[in-house]
């Protein structure tokens, strides 16, 4: 199996929206080239990344749409759709709950929950929201191995020991808290001032290559 | 001035949270093999991300907290606190404005912006939420030059025109639209899906290092 790199894989998806958006408008094969200019990045690094995903061009002709968009959802294994539970129904989780590109994305968030009656058995973005005690229950129930916590930091551990307690091992977490699980369980953490931090340094140093 | 590395300077901002809880503590100094388990990291990956913001440790004492704070916050800008206007008050731009994180990042969002009626004139965690049309304006009169973009992507483009109209040379977007701006301007684009990406590869190789 190859071996990839993070900062190339979190670009994957990039690729992905724009081939798609190609294949809607009728072309059928890309070059390195047009991708790294409608992504705005260098073209070198785009063939290094495409490289990861195992595609292969041909000279002069570049790659065929279908078959990059596949070798890329293989490599990410979005051609298999999974089910996940989503803890936290507030403003970030109502926000992923509705964000479009996680479907195309092979991501089926089946149910959210939630420990605030004002907010428990509404329906956000097609997807009801559950009492938190019940999430044990549907677990069993669903075949779900995925959580995403969007609950205030102060609740963030207590969640990641109920997924982690209903079979969940894979968890993606949004709170700035770093998690303890089990090491059999994978802990991705989204940190919001990251972005930030890379948008400020890059302004910072506009001429220096990073 | 040093040049950094990518995914290393978006991890500074985790070592900020830890060091911070540590100072709360009344713990003074911090040594990299600390802050690695406490972040989950490689000790030598710590030591280089460390490195890279210019911070210096004692052999057999490790770092000074107070000192290593102080160089991650002027690697990254943040002892300058500035002032940025948010387009797009919906859940995910409500969700940014009570991001308790951002203030201690040295960001003061001072202004949201939204086109819907049954929005606009609404405090959102103390932010005042403005018609999008008085956006040029409200900059002029306020020292702005960061703008963060949450419309739906349909919208990210022409509000970004409009921060470009308003001066602003900063654009941190939510939004997967790939935005057109002036060489100026820089645009820091965070893909949501970009760490359900990392997430899935890590899981399908969780005994490969990558």
């Amino acid at each position: 199996m190859r071996v990839g790199n993070l900062p190339g894989i979190r670009r994957l998806p990039v690729y992905l929206d724009i081939l798609r958006k190609l294949r809607e408008s009728g072309t059928e094969t890309v070059s390195a080239h047009i991708l790294a200019v409608e992504a705005g990045l260098l073209v070198s690094g785009v063939r290094k990344d495409l490289e990861m995903t195992g595609a292969t061009g041909k000279t002069g002709v570049g790659f065929s749409i279908d078959s990059l968009v596949a070798s890329i959802e293989t490599f990410l294994g979005w051609d298999n759709p999974y089910q996940a539970f989503l803890a936290g129904a507030g403003n970030l989780g109502s926000a992923l709950l509705g964000y479009e590109g996680f479907r195309n994305h092979g991501l089926h968030i089946v149910a959210a929950f939630d420990v605030n009656p004002g907010v428990i058995g509404r329906i956000v973005h097609d997807v009801k929201v559950w009492p938190l005690d019940e999430l044990c229950g549907l677990a069993q129930r669903l075949h779900v191995n995925t959580g995403i916590i969007t609950v205030p930091s102060s609740q963030a551990q207590s969640v990641a020991d109920l997924f982690v307690t209903a079979g969940i091992t894979r968890i993606w977490s949004f709170a700035p808290e770093i998690l303890r699980v089990p090491s059999n369980v994978i802990v991705q953490r989204e940190d919001l001032a990251a972005g930030l931090a890379e948008l400020l340094v890059r302004s910072a140093r506009r001429r220096v290559k990073i």
